[in-house]
């Protein structure tokens, strides 16, 4: 589906509920950090094998999925605060990381794999 | 542009590069917050008419749409690792949302804001 | 109190339920940033003067409190993890902090308040 | 050495520089969420056993302790802005844990691990 059809959607239900009025760039940079936390408090504890095991456990699917579900909405939702088309900031930062991490320079090394 | 099309682009660059091998639920999960982090640090210290100057200031906005770009990029990402289809995502989220907020009982209501 | 006295009663804590078999840097630093993030989540859409006024409100001085003591619990853990004395880990990125940020060049400088 | 103390040598760090005026519970709680998150950064992408190895790496536990540091300096500041003496918070969460947390029913269970 079209992001920026789905960004509309998302801003759609904001204004539904005269939301747009707290939303302000930082308590939204904050409650994308606090559902990233949300995210990864599902991984707290656990090692590589049951981390892995997550991945075909039907509550932890759900969980993960509606969590991922947060931080999809939050971040059109910055977006909007600032004019960006979501297409854009995805496709501008790809290609700021094909410079920043040219292939072969960076193929299989770990090092390199953080995309920041 | 097509949201599938971009995860698409996204898996793509990271096969590019072998970072398939690292990428992991907990590391992908650990990944969005520290993303997440580094978008919340441009708003540090900044009050309310701080915040507001930030959409103007070319440099602040150039930080932004980077820090939304890693974040826009590491979702798809962990999308990609459970299967999910990313309009799935955000739909089935917005629909769970519809049913908790429903509109008459959170209109303009500050306490409900949290979509979580 | 002693900071390495109660740094002892954090450990002793732990050891009664077993719990140094799942503590690894990883996974310590992994929840002192979910505990952070249950503290910040306390003012997320407050505005100044609402953050003021947890201050002074008991529930919201009560949960403050707890998830600073989970903070100030997990951090010991954390330094015993590398054998360090929390005193000295204070004292040293204090000095550190202080050649960092001269007073003569950051004094009332909100720039330079950021202590990392 | 004293946690009351060092707490005081925290505040005077911070009052010389005349960093008060920025200090208030959000920032300081995003401050320390940020912190954290440079604390978890250092594990991103590590596996159980270069977790491990950072331990006995020299720069590895440089950055440890200075991030730990920074969580350190910023903990007792948000007591400050309420008035708590960390000691005592630490002690009352211990105490409530360990109402939550009775050995007999967590002892070597990780699911139980969760301080908060």
């Amino acid at each position: 589906m079209d992001i920026e059809e789905l960004q509309k959607k998302v801003i759609e239900f904001r204004d539904a509920r005269d939301w747009g009025q707290y939303h302000n760039p930082k308590d939204l940079a904050l409650s994308l950090s606090l559902e990233a936390s949300e995210l990864l408090e599902i991984f707290q504890w656990k090692d590589a094998q049951e981390v892995e095991g997550i991945k075909s456990d039907s509550e932890g699917r759900k969980r993960v999925k509606e969590e991922l579900g947060d931080i999809l909405i939050y971040a059109p939702n910055m977006c909007h605060e600032f004019g960006f088309d979501p297409s854009e900031v995805i496709l501008e930062k790809l290609d700021i990381n094909e410079k920043k991490y040219p292939v072969e320079k960076t193929k299989g090394s770990a090092k390199k794999c953080t995309q920041s």
